[in-house]
């Protein structure tokens, strides 16, 4: 097996290989993927053995080098041509996650920067503007995970929804980077993991990792959230997102906007933790975030043997949902714990 | 295919058998059964072929009289001796469902006040007190249905949890008796049915009752309960219950006091509808009423072809949650819409 030195996104600049934890293949068996062919690249991230939208922006740049060190091409203008394909069909491999489309441009910059170098300095700097982008996204969730465990030191147990773990990033997390951090720190968290219905992320991911990390895992259905508060058996809630409006209204995984009202009804914080690039100032309010409505058949049928809801049923499957800013305790993220009214102040 | 004449549980009287719709298979197959030995009976309940409290109560007291009527006892002793082996067998089936006991009963004191009697008059009572018992389950849900159609004549769409329909009694259900009866009445409202996981009665069965009714029926994701209300896709809540404390509180299906919650911050009312002899006065809150915790296995794999949560992590699985009296709007009962203030007015 080929060693992702704890992350998800591995770059082996001695093979030169990216290597992905293959995330379609939990939590039943542990693959490792070590990829150099655009083509498996392109497949890894459409067909999600890599996720989440940090992790993906990293897979690409990583890749984006792998393929760059690769190259037997003679010339500057032959290497940028190949180069600049490359990274256009990397970037179409899902083109809804921003985080994507970022990290191929920030190599478009290093690689356009270095157009007159020669060939091997250009490998170079590519290569270096990578490792960077790796480093980069473990250092911002290692960030928030200071900060976070910092606000929990007297947690006995917190409760996240889907996945905002290291699956979803390089290494920390966001949302679980706290528990993580403060495991480091020697406070060792329990964590209640909703399933997360209809995809499992919970489930599936969240738990796989929080085990492999010696971390005492329980997952519970989405419905029975009110019970664990209810009982007492969390003191925190801890979660991820897709966007932060201006106003602080949050687009996250469907159910989250759920347990938030739950937390407020039993006076539990709740906190979402997210790199500050997620903050969007030009979406005023949550009510401007679009809603990716997907297919019912994931109701269905997806994972049954047989369907488990009449055919002549409607569904509904919104794949998020808004949870308003008075919901939310603070925002956790590489800048510090804010609230919303502290967002203009930082770039 | 034998005829249930729009009934869960139904006694051809014709034909002396038991005739029940087999939720078992439900909703991918339609399968009535026609049942006139006592181990078909026991296993039918025992499996869950028929189930719902009040339904499991009335199939085993149609059950007892279609026993009785086939009995080729010679003499009152022996009659009655087979016919309190057949109670004591059947009772034991499902031994903590109360409606059960409480239909044997009946059929005991039936056959206790004719033991003297000509077997032909006796089996003739038995006959009686069964289709009164089956006619008198009806008559109840049909009374809530009217008290909860008037309540919601300016509703577009209802949320509900679990299955508390026609598929847990004879023939209107609890929750949704107002449902069927405001569609008699020429109103049809749409319903909105959480899943409800891990069981699926939401999915599997709600579901397929309501299409069978030709109901609008939309079945969401448990998380995506909060979604709907957001959107003011429902303008109440309607839920069955387990058992209700004298103070009002509420035990129901895992996940029912999260919606609850849900709806009071909406703002949406939420009614619990019930038989008046689901109220337990001798229970003076929810604090009291035992919550049964099922094994963890049904999250991690039930329904699936490979498990779906890591073997090393944990779950809770509590199968009921209770509800505080707060969050309900009143309860509807076949003796009105009732206040927990109003319980003690009647017996």
């Amino acid at each position: 097996m080929y060693d992702l030195h704890g992350e998800t996104v591995h770059f082996d600049t001695e093979h030169n290989r990216l290597l992905l934890l293959d995330q379609t293949e939990l939590p039943n068996k542990t693959v490792v993927l070590s990829l150099s062919r655009l083509e498996d690249m392109v497949e890894a991230i459409y067909n999600l053995r890599v996720r989440g939208a940090p992790a993906i922006g990293v897979a690409a740049a990583v890749g984006l080098s792998v393929l760059s060190n690769e190259s037997a091409a003679k010339t500057p203008a032959e290497f940028q041509a190949e180069f600049l394909k490359n990274a256009a069909i990397l970037e179409k491999a899902r083109p809804t996650a921003v985080n994507l489309s970022w990290a191929i441009n920030e190599m478009r910059k290093t690689q356009s920067a270095h157009a007159q170098a020669p060939l091997a300095v250009q490998k170079a700097a590519l290569t270096a503007r990578a490792l960077e982008l790796h480093a980069a996204d473990i250092a911002v969730c290692r960030t928030i995970g200071e900060y976070g465990a910092a606000l929990l030191q007297n947690c006995d147990a917190v409760l996240t929804h889907c996945n905002a773990g290291r699956l979803a990033t390089v290494k920390y997390g966001t949302a679980l980077a706290p528990v993580y951090v403060a495991k480091e720190q020697g406070h060792t968290m329990k964590v209640y993991a909703d399933e997360t219905r209809p995809l499992l992320q919970g489930a599936r991911l969240t738990a796989y990792e929080l085990c492999e990390a010696g971390i005492d895992v329980t997952v519970l259905c989405d419905n029975m959230a009110s019970y664990a508060m209810q009982q007492g058996l969390v003191q925190a809630v801890l979660v991820g997102c897709d966007r932060v409006a201006k106003n602080g209204d949050t687009a996250n995984k469907i159910g989250t906007s759920g347990v938030a009202i739950l937390a407020k009804y039993y006076g539990i914080p709740f906190y979402v933790c997210a790199p500050f690039s997620t903050i969007d100032k030009n979406t005023p309010t949550g009510a401007e975030i679009p809603i990716e409505q997907r297919d019912g058949e994931e109701l269905r049928s997806l994972w049954y043997e047989t369907p488990k809801i009449p055919q002549n049923a409607k569904t509904r499957n919104p794949a998020f949902d808004v949870t308003d800013h008075s919901l939310i305790t603070a925002f956790i993220t590489e800048k510090g714990v804010l609230q919303p009214s502290d967002f203009e102040g930082y770039a």
